[in-house]
């Protein structure tokens, strides 16, 4: 684990390994949603979200934390299936919340079949997730099936309660936010259900031990906000970080931004930031983004990538190290180097003041 | 039960004892809730439809149920609030979809609070019903359990299949919906989570025994399309109407109406219907309204809410005709007459053709 070895990223056996789980995770959530009538206005929509290339990390952590600590992949696959059909769940009903046009690359479901039947077919991969949860957990002693569904739930809640607060914030245009106050709700709207209870469902279905629920929690923490902050950072730079501000989602940076700024720079900022969608031309956006480089936002949250990567990485040895080795142990142990390779963020894990990631 | 003594509605016991019953659910469904942090944009807004005045059809059919085959009105408090959440969670998501304003007196919650953040407390319902239900079920033996999840599943997944049909068929506005196309989307959309799955839990949780789930399908069925039809006549007559067809709803009657007209009348309609929300003014309305009355679909829809409340209370006596007498089974036998009575449509039971009901 050395720098010069980390800095080519992480390794092809552990990118293969990264690309097999989301498939078979991918495969059983696919197989269990039903193929039936009302097809054109109700199945048909379900699996395309699903389809369109993801990253997969919740169902990937999940499966490895589980053979890592003593299960089978299969073991977990259910529950990875079910992480990932929450997940599309949750996509749907954002891309509505937020007025996004497009989703990976494809227009957004409510734009493809408009906006009643996305977000019914929204529900109904809530509903589906649940189920398939519900059956991987029915086999299982029924102390542990207890905590995993204990877990679920409170995992549910943790993300609609965060994503309250950003969507709240939003609609208020609050100014107001600290970047703790912005990490602590990022914890709850994006960790829990992708890191956090990933990780801990893997951890005792691996182990079939509900005493070892919350011994990955701090790596789930700081992994899952790594992930965030670096979405914030998407297309920031020479090109890039347009479609945040004209979208007017609060992220680390425009947090950041707020709290930095003084005066009239800043009322300009809250001004802008605050328009409806749609009212922000790109005048407004270019002004942002000046702005945002003059209040150092980007090397603010390129230095909070540093931190929280480092903090993952560390919390993932201290869990990990003393498991036998294996390439599920390999896989988790990297997947930070993972999630900044991914967002072509590797470079700002030494620091380079001024260097914007590419 | 001669004519008669049915025609001032039902007792003065029973409409107590609804009224009862729905009070301690909604009590027990409140309670669940959770009263913390995020409050102003998450759970203050949890609470507003539910304690706005309701039927409460739902816990009330649950509990009695229960207490008819030998529970106790206790034994199904839980799971008649899980119902009840669940349905607040689909009107919230309801009012969303067909972009309605109001909802039982007040400002629709997406008119009040904004669409994302009411979607979301739509999500937050959906969940907690879902985590009362499976609180509700874990003390109970585990075939038992077992069968009320798979039937809570069904339910659930019936009502989004049926609300895709109804959500479909306006987008695309299908002409050539027949009346048992129509029925039977009632059937998913309405009856299954109103009637068909409180009884059924009812009759399960009261018995203890699962095999007793399907004796109260029939009854439920015909209930729940009565209740529908009847909704479907709301404030049809001399001063009523207007609202439907304003927001472009499919109805019994309107399903009646594009089966029954032809030529330039039918053109003409079909177009009405077709236009976008808010695009239909007074005289359109008007248009449709008298297009109706041509056609005899308010005349059809007495003469279908006549069947149903027929049929339905031959199925009460059916199933409960054995039953020890109590007020609970009193309640069961006289619910369809509640159903009407609450409409204004205890005349509708006598055919009284061209009498519309008030």
């Amino acid at each position: 684990m050395t720098p010069a070895a980390r800095r080519p990223g992480v390794s092809y056996g552990t990118r293969r390994l990264v690309g097999e789980l989301h498939e078979r995770a991918l495969r059983a959530a696919l197989t269990s949603l039903p193929s039936q009538e009302p097809r054109k206005y109700l199945y048909d929509l379900l699996p395309e979200y699903p389809t369109r290339a993801g990253k997969g990390l919740r169902p990937v952590l999940c499966m490895a934390t589980c053979a890592a600590y003593g299960g089978s992949y299969s073991d977990a696959v259910q529950f990875a299936a079910a992480l990932e059909l929450l997940h599309n769940a949750f996509l749907v009903h954002d891309d509505i919340q937020d007025g996004s046009s497009v989703r990976r690359g494809s227009a957004a479901l409510h734009v493809k079949h408009g906006l009643p039947l996305a977000l019914n077919a929204g529900d109904a991969l809530a509903a589906q997730a649940t189920a398939v949860f519900l059956r991987a957990v029915r086999p299982l002693r029924s102390n542990v099936a207890n905590a995993l569904l204990e877990g679920w739930e409170r995992m549910v809640a943790q993300t609609i309660e965060g994503q309250a607060l950003d969507l709240g914030w939003q609609r208020d245009n609050r100014a107001d936010v600290s970047t703790s106050d912005y990490l602590a709700m990022c914890a709850r709207k994006t960790a829990w259900y992708t890191t956090i209870q990933p990780l801990a469902i893997g951890a005792v279905v691996g182990s079939g031990d509900v005493g070892r629920e919350a011994e990955t929690f701090r790596f789930g923490w700081y992994l899952g906000l790594l992930f965030q902050v670096a979405n914030d950072l998407d297309g920031i730079g020479a090109a890039g970080g347009k479609d945040e501000i004209e979208e007017g989602k609060r992220t680390l940076l425009v947090v950041h931004l707020l709290a930095t700024l003084t005066g009239d720079d800043r009322d300009e900022a809250v001004r802008i930031l605050g328009l409806e969608r749609g009212a922000r031309g790109p005048g407004e956006v270019a002004r942002v983004l000046e702005l945002m480089e003059q209040a150092g936002s980007v090397r603010h949250a390129q230095a909070a990538v540093r931190e929280l990567a480092a903090a993952a990485r560390a919390e993932a040895d201290q869990v990990f190290r003393a498991f036998p080795p294996s390439e599920a142990r390999e896989l988790l142990l990297s997947i930070s180097t993972y999630v900044l390779e991914r967002h072509g963020l590797l470079d700002v894990e030494t620091p380079e003041p001024r260097q914007a990631a590419s």
